[in-house]
């Protein structure tokens, strides 16, 4: 069964002969993996640690646009997705799981591609493949990525236990993967009306990467354990700043003070969200899959932080009755809405 | 966003708010689970245990078809069928985490029966939900779980461990979720054709539980603690005895002779099969999803384990050399293969 490789269709090598050929070069390197691929479950060892686990499903037609996106970058982004959830809880991610639906039309090649992205990543990342599930789809391609990890009970970090007067801060920039998306629709649009012009994405490579090849935020993890400053609160920019800032106030039974003009954008962002007619601040608040980290912290660590050029003070806790608000760069204040395309109005 | 429910259609909830909708009645009781759906990752606590996770991917027109299936059920054997890796581990189950991709035309009590046969099994086998993932799917329903558990390191049973003259045994009986599914797809194709005519399922309880609501065997796992047996090696029957068998041997590097005339079948099983023109043993052998544990013990164990009536000795392993052998009811050797429909010729 193991034998037809050459024909390239995954219907010759059968779930089995294709697990094998994906898994084959798999190297663990956790000391916390007894058992990776191969039996009925993964066997995991993390001692005193807590263990923990995040999931995500990424759907074709959905998440992700086969047009525009080279298969090795959507296996790293699907990594780096999941992985971000554990560096979230000032976590360290040790191992992923990976399902896959694919169709029987998808070359073995297509998978390997996928597959070589998604072992980029895990290697960059010092990440174990421990498994994972391989099913015919009649559905488009299907990505279900588990990732696990460890904390000690005293570094985990949630989303409700921001306290009022605490400063609110973000790494990197936000907007860019937002505005890489735009670029790479606008291309499609045009290419599908136009086979014969090529792509114009020159000396966009920054938000274009920021879309198709996304990196998850261990480095500001390992960064803060350095500095001895432990978030109050934490979580990551999938959906948005505002969207993500709303959940740590709503959690927490806090509102919160966020300035505009704090938002870290880069110059590249700007200046191709105004080519698009749109608001840059709106891109970071509302346009998600940013993947940095949003935090708080105490205000007698501001003197740590602030000279680190990844991360970003763009506010502050207050009670909860304050409400939640977004202060404009002319001084107006807004209300702050998880939905910002339509719903406020500057 | 929450309050337009009674316009019942997932769009009007959004992501956030029909996981919301969920999971508000989600209880947690493992005292392993310290922080379940809600934050970035869920955080969980298995002390000097190892930690046990295995992964599935179930995909509408692959593994499941909505035209005879109740959405409770499919919820239920969801679950199931992620359970019954961990039991196959000897381990205790105690998490799951469930992602679903649903379209949008999916009205809300069709997401409420999923989930409640979900919980049922989550309850029955006192397992926590403590999380997943949400989203929209133009491709059909998309189901994704993973199951966590723990077990102490010196009761983990591999698939590679088994060893030459151990006794060879399965639980309860085998076919019947194959015959089963026979039974479906004709009065799916009777009603296809006349949709007057109301299907014929009656008396067929047993075989038609068996496909569409089946039991992962934690029973088994405890009856075996119980009488302080532990298997050298096991698997849980997904894919049908003679493929799990080969897994077994091939990992232990040994060989095997079953004895078709052992294997337990249903009578239920036995005469539908017949009826079909199906041999009874070859769908035991090669039907699958009957989620029955497949397990080798020392022979020494035999006196203890002969009287479980849910316990039947098929067979033992023999060296490697001596291959892999099915011994027919007349005594006839032949080899076995993990695709019987074609491959074995009696």
């Amino acid at each position: 069964m193991f034998e037809n490789v050459e024909k390239s269709e995954i219907d010759n090598l059968g779930e089995f002969g294709l697990i094998d050929h994906l898994t084959k070069n798999i190297i663990l390197t956790q000391p916390s993996t007894i058992k990776g691929a191969g039996d009925d479950a993964a066997v995991l060892n993390f001692e005193d640690k807590k263990t923990l686990i995040s999931t995500d499903l990424l759907l074709e037609g959905i998440h992700f646009d086969l047009a525009y996106t080279p298969l090795k970058h959507l296996g790293y982004k699907a990594i780096q997705v999941n992985l971000s959830d554990i560096y979230a809880m000032n976590g360290t991610a040790t191992q992923v799981t990976v399902s896959l639906g694919l169709s029987s039309k998808f070359p073995i090649e297509a998978v390997e591609e996928l597959y070589l992205g998604m072992l980029l990543a895990c290697k960059k990342y010092e990440i174990d493949l421990i498994g994972g599930d391989t099913s015919a789809s009649k559905q488009g391609l299907v990505i279900s990525i588990t990732s696990i990890g460890y904390a000690d009970e005293k570094d985990i970090t949630y989303r409700n236990t921001a306290q009022e007067g605490d400063l609110i801060c973000v790494s990197g920039d936000l907007g860019g993967a937002y505005v890489g998306l735009q670029l790479l629709e606008r291309e499609k649009m045009v290419y599908l009306e136009n086979p014969q012009i090529q792509p114009d994405l020159e000396g966009k490579d920054y938000i274009i990467e920021r879309q198709l090849k996304p990196e998850a935020r261990r480095d500001i993890v390992l960064a803060l354990k350095e500095m001895g400053v432990k978030p109050t609160s934490m979580i990551d920019v999938s959906d948005g700043l505002s969207s993500e800032l709303i959940h740590i106030c709503k959690q927490s039974e806090k509102g919160c003070n966020l300035y505009e003009e704090k938002i870290p954008l880069d110059p590249m962002t700007f200046d191709t969200a105004r080519e698009f007619n749109l608001d840059p601040s709106i891109c970071a608040l509302s346009g998600g899959e940013d993947y940095e980290l949003l935090f708080t912290v105490k205000q007698s660590d501001y003197d740590i932080i602030k000279n680190n050029p990844d991360i970003t003070v763009i506010g502050h806790i207050t009670e909860q009755t304050a409400g939640m608000n977004l202060i404009s760069r002319s001084g107006k204040v807004h209300p702050l809405k998880a939905q910002g395309w339509n719903a406020f109005n500057k």
